[in-house]
């Protein structure tokens, strides 16, 4: 499946988190990755980030799309991570 | 149509981005919006933050899709802004 994981994490805590997603998935912006996963390693991810996160102050939202086949992605300005289009 | 919007912008230039799209889409996290949203509102939207934004410096992704029928979202920790499911 595809993914766009975008986090909220307290200063102590990003660094840590950052160095997990960029395990899994693609930097793009601050606080924001995406790409593919496989289910397995999804749950590997989850777990990593929620040994990490306080979950009183954290935020953590992932969005998941089974196809990417009805998306499109607009960059405008700096694109921090020049990716080709995810379609 | 469906998006998600995430963006990296200069300090002096945040309150701006936050709210044109509050006019838009619904906050969910720092930087980050979505929401249901015609291709007319979409084109103002993005007219709007682009005579703000410094193309140089800051960044502007918008996640289109035509469909939520193959999305799913995960929220961990701290729902800054308590949505229901977007399925």
């Amino acid at each position: 499946m595809f993914v766009i994981l975008v986090y909220d994490f307290g200063e102590r805590r990003v660094a840590k988190a950052l160095k997990i997603c960029r395990k899994y998935l693609t930097w793009i912006q601050n606080s924001v990755f995406e790409g593919d996963i496989t289910e397995g390693k999804f749950k590997m991810l989850t777990l990593e980030l929620e040994r990490v996160m306080d979950k009183d102050n954290d935020s953590l939202i992932i969005f998941q799309f089974r196809s990417k086949r009805y998306s499109d992605r607009l960059v405008i300005g700096l694109e921090k991570n020049s990716l080709n289009h995810i379609i």
